[in-house]
């Protein structure tokens, strides 16, 4: 049993729980260390159970140490009652965030009634926020990949071209070096569209004097990056350089502020009270950040109500905003490290 | 209230309910002709309300005629809570396979007790199996995108090249003709990747004399495709010719049987049978094919038990296959409209 197995039968052992059946394949990989798909972990201080199907029970087979893999062709809920049954458990744990009500339904309807099936939450999440040596060096690459990326296509925003073209030439280029994929679909928001948070990257060209804002990601081995730029084609206005300045300022004073024992809502408030001082509050409407990992959103959340301490190893975007509507809008974002006397910017800005 | 929320009211009326919880992205868009994301729909003969958070409200109030545009930054389910009692709903339907038990439980606590909630399986989806005239344009274009795709990167498979490179120019190039994105991350998979699958696109070089698969499919204007072909890099051994033939021919045969009345057990076993008389049924471990539509895969099912009759406007992908462990693996996949007399190939095999 390996030490992150062992520290969530720990955690089983405080809330009464026999076992856990996880369901998140992120979750199940960051315990294994092995890539999770369309498949359950049963964690259990007495054993654990891996429950995959036919396709790749003998891949599992020959990556899992120390884990028993069964292969649920006869029905995957059938086989989590046959564990339980066999190792004796009086009460199960769930993911409740990872299981639909259809699938608690027909879990519950298998199980035996005697068995308790008791709601958890966030417990391997909870694990996954503080990163190893191994991890941060996975993520760094994740965001070298980022960069060169934003390298590559800043000599090819030219006036005329797609925002979805854009958005090709990206795919294909983090994919001849090294990404698996994108971490989540490219955005690329030109002129007016730039302040639409979540845009959709569309058949829009570019206009020379307008800015473009590029959100975009990468996974490597499982790892994800998440980055934004504001590039402009031609000239900057007054407003647009007002508006860049204001939010490069708000990302250095949040950015400044990081270090272990700091709450979320601190590093918020940095980023967010420069934003409303100068007179922009009503234009940044979401939280400053959020963690990174296995996930492209995952814990910590950098937000207004987020009283989370911040522990090394931690590693969460920062990305302050202002949105203009009808106009446009800028969004920086950069990815920091926790470390044990402050921070570390993985994406090379500030990093003095 | 448009034809499609009309007939859902209909199903309600008669399981008794009074309205019900849309949370399933693809069943809302179907259902207001909207790309809706991250939002909720709650549809009622005595009303429907589009509950969205404050990056949406603007665009949504422009888009949805007939429904009443709710902000939800309050609280999600302290809003449904809200319109639940405006409506005076007795029971509210909700999807139980787009609930996840967490946010049922919070639901289930913010809704008067003498509410009652009561899980719904497929019933939007079920309308979704039979597409429109204006539907079916559109996944046709979305075909031919991707076999324009398959057609370039043809002469570009060389030995030397990764796997992961043809994913990435077959990534650029369908965006360059009007995909907006991939509907699945692309699958190269060459030589003994071939067997696996669900193989994921790796850093492994094609090979001379080598088969190469490659399973693709685009998203334009929401509605998706999904084809897969085998190439042959250089000479093709007797094995291999054997193996692509009997799938080829496995293939014709349940394409020739589509026609409404037919069951998708019928039609799984026109093929299956076939591959199974040429020595290979043991090879062929998953079911012949999966409705394609707003989503990659979707209602009907055409597998072994499926007892759902054929009828027209469904359409779905034919897919037989031969997976050979270590050697390599022949799947060949098309998608096939059910017309009112037979089957319309829309991907361009056996059309006459």
């Amino acid at each position: 049993m390996n030490a992150k197995i062992k520290r969530i039968c720990a955690l089983l052992k405080k809330e009464g729980l026999d076992g856990l059946l996880l369901s998140s394949a992120a979750n199940i990989s960051f315990l294994t260390g092995y890539r999770s798909r369309d498949s359950y972990l049963i964690v259990s201080s007495r054993g654990c159970f891996y429950l995959t199907d036919s396709r790749y029970t003998a891949e599992a087979r020959k990556a899992l140490k120390g884990i028993i893999v069964e292969e649920y062709d006869q029905g995957l809920f059938n086989k989590i009652s046959q564990v339980c049954s066999k190792m004796r458990f009086k009460c199960l744990g769930f993911e409740e965030r990872h299981l639909n009500f259809a699938e608690y339904k027909r879990l519950r309807k298998k199980l035996a009634a005697s068995l308790g099936l008791a709601p958890t939450y966030g417990l391997v999440e909870g694990l996954r926020q503080i990163k190893s040596a191994e991890e941060i060096k996975t993520i760094k690459i994740a965001t070298k990949i980022a960069i060169k990326a934003f390298r590559f296509i800043q000599k090819r925003l030219k006036p005329g071209r797609k925002e979805i073209e854009v958005a090709a030439d990206l795919e294909q280029f983090i994919r001849y070096h090294g990404a698996a994929d994108s971490s989540f679909d490219i955005i690329v928001a030109s002129g007016p569209n730039s302040a639409f948070a979540h845009h959709i990257t569309s058949e829009r060209k570019l206009k020379a004097n307008e800015p473009v804002l590029i959100d975009l990601g990468v996974d490597y081995h499982g790892y994800k990056s998440d980055l934004t730029r504001v590039f402009f084609l031609g000239k900057i206005d007054i407003l647009t350089a007002k508006i860049y300045g204001i939010v490069r300022e708000a990302q250095e004073k949040a950015l400044k502020g990081i270090k272990p024992g700091k709450t979320c809502r601190e590093i918020d408030a940095l980023a967010r009270s420069h934003i409303e001082n100068s007179g922009y509050g009503g234009f940044f409407g979401h939280g400053l950040g959020h963690g990174v990992g296995l996930e492209v959103h995952e814990e910590p959340h950098i937000g207004k109500n987020q009283d989370k301490r911040l522990q090394p190893g931690m590693v969460f975007t920062v990305e302050p905003a202002i949105y203009l509507p009808n106009k446009f809008g800028v969004r920086l974002e950069d990815m920091v490290l926790v470390t044990k006397k402050g921070r570390e910017v993985l994406s090379g800005v500030l990093n003095k």
